[in-house]
């Protein structure tokens, strides 16, 4: 099994930045690349959050934040950015063509033997593996927001991926602290989507269709199943326009609950509660 | 508004005990009902063992139990069991014409003012109401299997039924220690099945299909949604019977889905917590 000591993290947005700190956090040598000055400004705010992030809401994080800082390089050079990584995490945007862009690089620039994981939610690593030039090196190894909470990493290969490139990044994936979970078969939107958006239409139907208001459904689901949240609290942490983007994309039945996202909160601009309003209120009393 | 007094429960298994028995801890009159002295004599075991039960798992219930007991009177007369009757609430098996013929005797039997509820989880109150003799006084009230701990009330009536029924109703549930769920039109399923059988049949795929175990699907759902439990475990609370026999009855997929809980499971003997094993074991180490 290839023993995983350096990373290249490519892609220092919020999920990108995550990897990152965790993984430095955890002890391994980490080079985060991203495209440019200012996206690397960005990304150095983003690393100094997580540090305040750390220090409140992991345990033991105290006194290690220096120490991992000290373990993560930021560069604008693809190149040096992998040229001895023994991994290579993609958390670039979620568009084909860039995507691919960077994988043909990487085809050229990383050394045959490095392992190539995509942080993709969206597309399946059978989309991209023709542009690695090393398809049996090449898996997926997904990521939930805020990693060190949710600590999933799903890892989907292709037919081609070697079965000891899967096993190197399940291993690598516990040693930096997530749940490895292994999904056999390649499915889009892994395990968590899967099981969410079901849910989360379920709920959407309830609703849209004037049986139920949200706040009961929910009450109904956290009585019923000891869950915290129910379905609608769901929706206001994730933010409501993902959920709206995947079912504008679907059957005639989905494409009416868009529109019932849309214009019952989406253009009143109750999004979540990252805008302080979705399906429950989020703003101070005054 | 009716005020409700005199609450008569009719069937007295699994789920009329404890509807009888909650009634009576929040301080109601209640008659139970059943057709003969040998399910009476069943009924009182059942009342004696929720006895032990509130005393374990309800706060503040060690000393109100004589108390209870004592307001419940147990008959297999149903004239008398309906004659002064607010509220009778019917939980008998679900068989429609079971239901039928007991409606019609309550048609007559009972006081034209009083309300009728049907516990049924899987018939629509649309489906009874003609033979109630009181369409717009009859109304779903939906309790959920110990009562005392998932403690809904859902309550849906039909086009016909009185709002002020509802109303009297929702406030019932309420005082009984229920959290009242309206349903402003009916809907097969309720709330809690409309939301629970399409999450346990995403996971079912996810398994039946190979690419993801169940152990590792309730990982990703309890670490991502802050549940105690992921779907499988639900399975198992459950019992694998119940979405079996669902899912058999369901479109090709479904049938599919069944196929492959019964070869797996329920063939071995697999059926849940009830049965010591079912996704998980639940059998004492040796």
């Amino acid at each position: 099994m290839t023993e995983i000591r350096k990373v290249a993290v490519l892609g220092t947005g919020v999920l990108g930045s995550q990897i990152a700190f965790q993984s430095a956090y955890t002890g391994f040598e980490v080079v985060a690349y991203d495209i440019n000055d200012e996206s690397l400004q960005k990304a150095r705010l983003r690393l100094a959050a997580l540090v305040e992030t750390y220090r409140k809401e992991v345990t033991g994080a105290a006194d290690l934040q220096a120490d991992t800082m000290g373990r993560i390089i930021l560069t604008s050079d693809l190149a040096a950015a992998v040229a001895d990584a023994d991994l290579v995490i993609e958390a670039v945007p979620e568009v084909l063509a860039i995507k691919q862009a960077l994988y043909e690089k990487l085809a050229r620039l990383a050394p045959s033997d490095t392992i190539l994981a995509t942080n993709s939610s969206t597309l399946l690593p059978s989309d991209l593996k023709d542009f690695t030039g090393r398809p049996d090196r090449f898996l997926a190894l997904h990521f939930a927001n805020n990693i060190w909470k949710f600590n999933t990493a799903e890892v989907m290969g292709t037919p081609e991926t070697d079965p000891a490139v899967i096993d190197t990044i399940l291993k690598f994936a516990s040693d930096i602290g997530m749940v490895p979970i292994p999904i056999r078969r390649e499915k889009a939107g892994y395990v968590l989507n899967s099981l969410l958006v079901p849910l989360l239409n379920a709920a959407a139907e309830l609703a849209e269709g004037g049986y139920a208001n949200p706040h009961d459904v929910d009450k109904v689901w956290r009585i019923a199943t000891g869950a915290p949240m129910g379905p609608f609290q769901i929706y206001d942490m994730i933010g409501l326009n993902t959920p709206y983007n995947i079912l504008s994309h679907g059957d005639k039945h989905a494409r009416s609950l868009a529109a019932w996202l849309k214009e019952n909160y989406i253009d009143k601009g109750k999004l979540g509660i990252a805008s302080g309003e979705g399906f429950y209120s989020y703003k101070p009393a005054d």
